[in-house]
């Protein structure tokens, strides 16, 4: 048997990172929080973990900024890491902070279970709340709801797990965070109310990082499926400064080819200002389905993988810069 | 004379957003500050003010994603406004804090007053910095440069203005705050370091928003050129989802007419998970050089004007949804 791997991950421990890395490996990992995303990609490429657990977008607010800014590596210091899966997690954000002690006991556990999206208790003493902004830009409905009249000051924080170990702190009781129900557990904290996120269908995706090279087994849920049974790819490109159309062809290349974008994205290069990175993320298409053979003179059309390879051959020439930044199976339920 | 109009912008005052205001609209406006970019669009869909002023791109950085969210109106909450004008804007982050007595007095002012990006004091007694996530992102390499081997606490601040109060109030003088030379002056702070931005070319740039119908003049410097001389538009759509191609044939319609895209970014749709809500911006072209006669036949080829018309029906005929977010004059020096 291997010896144990180590995964780092945005901790703290108990943030949602860390709930992703716990659903896609297994307890015979060592799972180690870092502080910051650029601390899992610098991680990852030391070496000091063999694979690394980052937040790429969320279903409501978009992407991961520092995410995206790692995958781009305009300093080339992450030239070894790659993607090697992915992960979703249903987001469920929770009210946290002290409970108003009158307004608590009127109202019988068996009562509230059930109620999603709505005050367990009273809210009036509720001066601040402390959040990621992210968790702020999923909660906006709930806020607007139930602290209209009187918003309480927003205090952004570096994460949701911080933000509860802030409202934990403030002994006057007035504080609330916006944080996870592991974060209640661990800070002892009472729920205000639970699941108070904007979609119920809320959704983060997760990128976990390498410096295996492409295509190597992983210990991840979907990697044991046969290999690249339903592949994607990320890829990350530059196109030449003010040419019209130049994002437009590249594109072009794909469409083509009939293959199916799942992301686009991008970020400034850095080259020069305002002109952009892109990360366009795509699916293979089913190996099985796709492969024809022409009824008509017997020839027999591309696979999937030669199709794939020959795009990326077509996106490497009209590109200005071009990386392939990965390429993993998609999750099993998907 | 017209009365006076009101201008709101992302506060507080001292603020990046604040300079940006002040070199777009002359002394004869109002300028009021608001706490969020949320603020700011509802102050100005109410009728409280008839401008707001938001950051919607760094060159560094990136979007900013709760303008995007503000433009995406996926709530339909903001159907009145439109983008009037753009304004761009040089970010130089500093350093301040309490300074290190002995070590500031050792040099002189006028041995430091040229060095930008380096200490112009020890910084052994810094413990934590606090700043905006942003302008954390846009100094990254002078805090790995010059913290590396003892970096600080560092604490997400709501703006670069905050994170100087906050650095301000600690009375033991080992907080600093990355924000604006500005915020030196209100707060007292001293400047432990000046232009500390990764790039020296690091500008922000900001939108005007207004009620006001498309094309109607506005107080902005660059509306006193001839109408529409430089015209650029910003619009968003949707396209099919999980449809091959979907949003390469709408960048299509812009490549076919030669226009050049400035910007494109994306945002989810929240109509479905990770389905995208994408913004393009294009200049229309230049009328005078753009309109030609064919040297052979002596037909005329359509006009900037007409060709974006003609492009923007074209879009809206393939997207799911659509929405002209407006269209302005380019500044002059751009």
């Amino acid at each position: 048997m291997a010896s144990r791997q180590t995964v780092a991950f945005l901790g703290p421990v108990t943030s949602y990172t860390h709930q992703a890395t716990m659903s896609a490996f297994g307890p015979d990992h060592d799972l180690v929080p870092v502080t910051t995303i650029k601390d899992v990609f610098e991680t990852v490429q030391k070496g000091d973990a063999s694979y690394g657990v980052v937040p790429f977008e969320n279903s409501t607010h978009g992407p991961v900024t520092f995410t995206l800014a790692g995958l781009a590596d305009r300093d080339g210091a992450y030239a070894a890491l790659s993607v090697c899966g992915e992960v979703y997690l249903a987001v469920h954000h929770f009210l946290l902070g002290r409970a108003d002690k009158e307004s608590l006991s009127s109202s019988s556990p068996s009562q509230t279970s059930k109620e999603d999206g709505v005050p367990l208790t009273s809210l009036s003493h509720i001066k601040r709340i402390y959040s990621h902004p992210q968790a702020f830009g999923q909660t906006t409905a709930f806020v607007r709801k139930y602290f209209g009249t009187s918003p309480p000051e927003m205090i952004d924080t570096s994460s949701t797990s911080r933000a509860a170990e802030l409202a934990a702190a403030d002994e006057s009781g007035t504080s609330a965070a916006i944080s996870s129900a592991l974060a209640a557990e661990t800070t002892g904290l009472d729920v205000l109310a639970r699941c108070i996120e904007d979609r119920p269908d809320n959704t983060t995706r997760f990128f976990v990082l390498t410096t295996q090279p492409s295509g190597a087994p992983t210990p991840l849920k979907q990697s044991q499926l046969p290999a690249l049974a339903s592949p994607k790819s990320l890829v990350s490109f530059t196109v030449p400064h003010r040419s019209p159309g130049a994002l437009a062809d590249v594109l072009d290349c794909f469409r083509r080819a009939g293959l199916n974008l799942t992301s686009i994205n991008s970020l400034p290069s850095l080259i020069r200002p305002f002109q952009y990175l892109f990360f366009v993320e795509f699916e293979h298409g089913d190996e099985e389905k796709t492969a024809k053979t022409d009824a008509v003179d017997g020839t027999r059309t591309d696979t999937p993988h030669e199709r794939v390879q020959r795009v990326l051959g077509e996106v490497a020439k009209l590109a200005q810069t071009y990386r392939l930044l990965g390429t993993w199976n998609k999750p099993e339920s998907l």
